[in-house]
């Protein structure tokens, strides 16, 4: 895969990713460790809570979300360096045996005033499961060095 | 403890958590599953980087942020049901053996419109380090049910 540096992005661009199935156990643990809340880690309590069934914490999926990205097509050089992140979403809820993938999109390619060597890169996600429906969305802002400073 | 309802809510209430440390094999793994780069799993890499050193995925930062958040004394009735977050930001790294703490702040109570058993709290938090380094913030708003509607 071609390495991406600022000048390689568009405003526009998509960058599809992979697919990674949720497996059962795996949801669960994840939340014993991170997230230990009835309706993420109980079959029974999780089917009398607002989900009626068990759930991912909303932290794996985001988490899975990142795994999708840094294996897509994306590649951003110098690695996927988050300054920050907005308008995170969970619209519909992760289940066990779901397969999820991720679309990203460049919202905004922006030149460091202070710095030559580097720029921000603005990108939206949105996780999708097997059958569309989306489970997750987030615009992340990420730090991308120049190839005409870093490589001269 | 208590249970919180919506009506337990108030703008500026402030809560604190417990601490936990970043164990620096767990950092690896976490990484090597949800975000597999160098300046995440190898210490040589890690010091070449912009990091000059290993430092935690910020997924995993914001995964134990919510360990913190559910095992504080805010106690959610019905569980921290998250719609959505904003505003969130890795200002410090997190390096190995880190300790890390969460303090949040009421910052709205709102009912629902639509629905006279529950309502929403957004919530700020602010994860420090054992050095008080904020280490990540976001402001994440939460489903809370209404004690007066949800107990008669």
């Amino acid at each position: 895969m071609t390495v991406r540096y600022l000048e390689g992005f568009l405003v526009g661009q998509t960058f599809g990713s992979g697919r990674r199935v949720v497996e059962k156990q795996r949801m669960k643990s994840f939340a014993a460790e991170f997230d230990p809340q009835p309706f993420h880690l109980d079959r029974d309590a999780a089917s009398k809570s607002i989900f009626k069934g068990l759930v991912a914490s909303g932290w794996h999926t985001a988490a899975i979300t990142m795994r999708l990205l840094v294996t897509s097509g994306v590649n951003l050089a110098g690695g996927a360096i988050g300054l920050g992140a907005d308008e995170l979403r969970w619209p519909n809820p992760v289940r066990p045996g779901d397969k999820l993938r991720v679309e990203v999109e460049i919202v905004e390619v922006r030149q460091s005033r202070s710095k030559p060597d580097r720029g921000t890169v603005r990108i939206r996600y949105v996780t999708r499961n097997q059958k569309d429906e989306i489970v997750m969305t987030l615009t992340a802002t990420t730090l991308v060095p120049k190839k005409a400073e870093t490589t001269k």
